[in-house]
């Protein structure tokens, strides 16, 4: 099979590799569209050590089960292959499995290729009339959903439910669509990058601004460097809420001062349960996050200029799909 | 009346001040007990542009109602004045009003003195059956009861309950009371200075170590340095959650990469709420938080000596309370 891996800083080819093997329970699946995630341009840039080269990224992905009982079924794909059995998987945060594993991370290979092997259990059948380059959306879109998941919970009751979430990438975006879909109505996005501020209002319908001045008692950064965590921690309303979802810096930026003489709570968070992934697919499919037509579509033997467009800041677009067949 | 007042860098004279004057809905209280908070310490070091010298430090007090119709009415005080109107007193967060006023902090006097001044509100009864020094610990006890509800509101239903209390003065000893009054029953307290973790261990009932190793849930980081804050970060099982008091340093120490990838929720705390403190004081009156024989009594006259015992580490005892009459 065809597939794009990457073999080394800011190297990637797409060539022939050895077809993937579908263990016991699991599906061999035709990848139709997987999308270019932060984390693989990370990767792509040396920045990962959890994902060493050479090695197959991409765990974004939506497909058809190739053979099989299920041949021709649909399904988009929970790239999270947990235990099933711990204390973290039985009280339903798989997300926090000690032995949890993603595609795209050894000891298994990613969805940047033609084919992947998944656990039936990781699979969300899509309806017919949804296009699958949308369905591919379930992975970024449910890290949002449980982040702002996690956020409305830990907000106190009595709060008036106004939110700014740092950042307009894909993750940014659709923190901001997750809380509308969750009943927020007044959501600004803070995005520096004039051209993806466009986008966010032009084509997405966002409020989007440059820099937000004021407080909100929501607040998500969707970015996670040291400079986020300071505009979050100084844009949180006293007894406010952030919602941490990057890993851009391990440290710093967080002013703890503030956060405790005001009493702002900080969440770390980190993917998605296996119900926020399903919460998350069918709020798509039911249109409560959108239109969802804001990913730019490329084929997956292009996939090398994809990902240089994206590092230099030509892709207004906050997200790329890549075809494997196109 | 006599005062202990604050006049410069480590410097604090026992002397004569103006009488203080109850304002419209006031009782002048004679007060008999008064602990000495590490914020006071800060103060007293110049470390706190909240409290500029000449002032009369000092806010966790018990007295007795010295006129009026309430004449010999004996009470613990909440020292935190709010407005009552805004939406966070509304909603039972008086602790984030934006106009909260703290006895010992301009421009209110604190309770280093033979008399204070408070509205009606801020009293609760002492039963005469529990003596007025025990019931001047409602207020740092009332800070850790917060803290350590908090803690558990923000805790996964299906997690295990064990806790670690980073520090072990006075703080960090109340929430490791407030968590087991609380149902916590393995609460384990890390304080560096043996002969503070003897004391714990000794006079408390504690369990104390000098360093902990492993993780747990439950995190209380009672210091607020940002060496604490590293070990809180270090110690929080997946999923888990910090609750932290201390203004120690500013920035710093957190471990985010590991927060966001475990999922774990940091909660800056300060002081309580009208209910957590009317709380905590029943809780000190039924002995739900034990014998709380601990603090050391000593003169209000021999405060600057005390307060440069407690700074050269002298003292055992997680705190030393005032009496303005001894």
């Amino acid at each position: 099979m065809k597939a794009l891996v990457y073999e080394g800083v800011e190297t990637l080819v797409f060539r022939d590799v050895p077809m993937v093997a579908a263990r016991p329970g699991e599906h061999l699946i035709r990848i139709r569209a997987s999308g270019i995630c932060g984390s693989d341009m990370h990767a792509y840039l040396g920045h990962d050590a959890r994902r060493p080269a050479p090695l197959i990224l991409g765990h974004e992905a939506a497909g058809v089960i190739e053979d099989g009982p299920q041949k021709g079924r649909r399904v988009t794909i929970n790239p999270l292959v947990t235990c099933g059995s711990c204390t973290a998987c039985a009280s339903g945060r798989e997300n926090l499995c000690a032995s949890r594993q993603i595609i795209s991370m050894p000891p298994r290979e990613g969805a940047f290729a033609q084919f992947v092997a998944m656990p039936d259990r990781n699979l969300v059948t899509v309806p017919d009339n949804v296009p699958l380059e949308k369905a591919a959306l379930a992975e970024p879109l449910a890290v949002s959903w449980h982040a702002a998941r996690l956020l409305l919970e830990a907000l106190h009751p009595n709060t008036e439910r106004h939110a700014l979430v740092i950042g307009g990438g894909a993750i940014g975006l659709a923190a901001a669509l997750a809380l509308r879909a969750m009943g927020v109505k007044d959501v600004t996005i803070q995005e520096p990058n004039a051209a993806r501020r466009a986008f966010l209002t032009d084509r997405c319908g966002q409020q989007a601004v440059a820099e937000f001045q004021g407080m909100v008692p929501l607040v998500v950064d969707a970015v996670g460097y040291a400079a986020t965590r300071a505009a979050a921690s100084a844009c949180a309303a006293p007894g406010g809420v952030i919602a941490h979802v990057g890993l851009g810096e391990d440290i710093g930026g967080l002013d703890i001062r503030r956060m405790t003489l005001q009493e702002i709570t900080f969440i770390g968070t980190y993917t998605y349960t296996a119900q926020d992934f399903r919460n998350t697919a069918q709020a798509i499919f039911d249109g409560r996050l959108g239109a969802l037509d804001w990913p730019e579509l490329r084929p997956l033997s292009e996939g090398a200029a994809a990902f240089h467009d994206l590092r230099s800041g030509a892709v207004a677009a906050p997200k790329i799909i890549l075809s494997p067949w196109a």
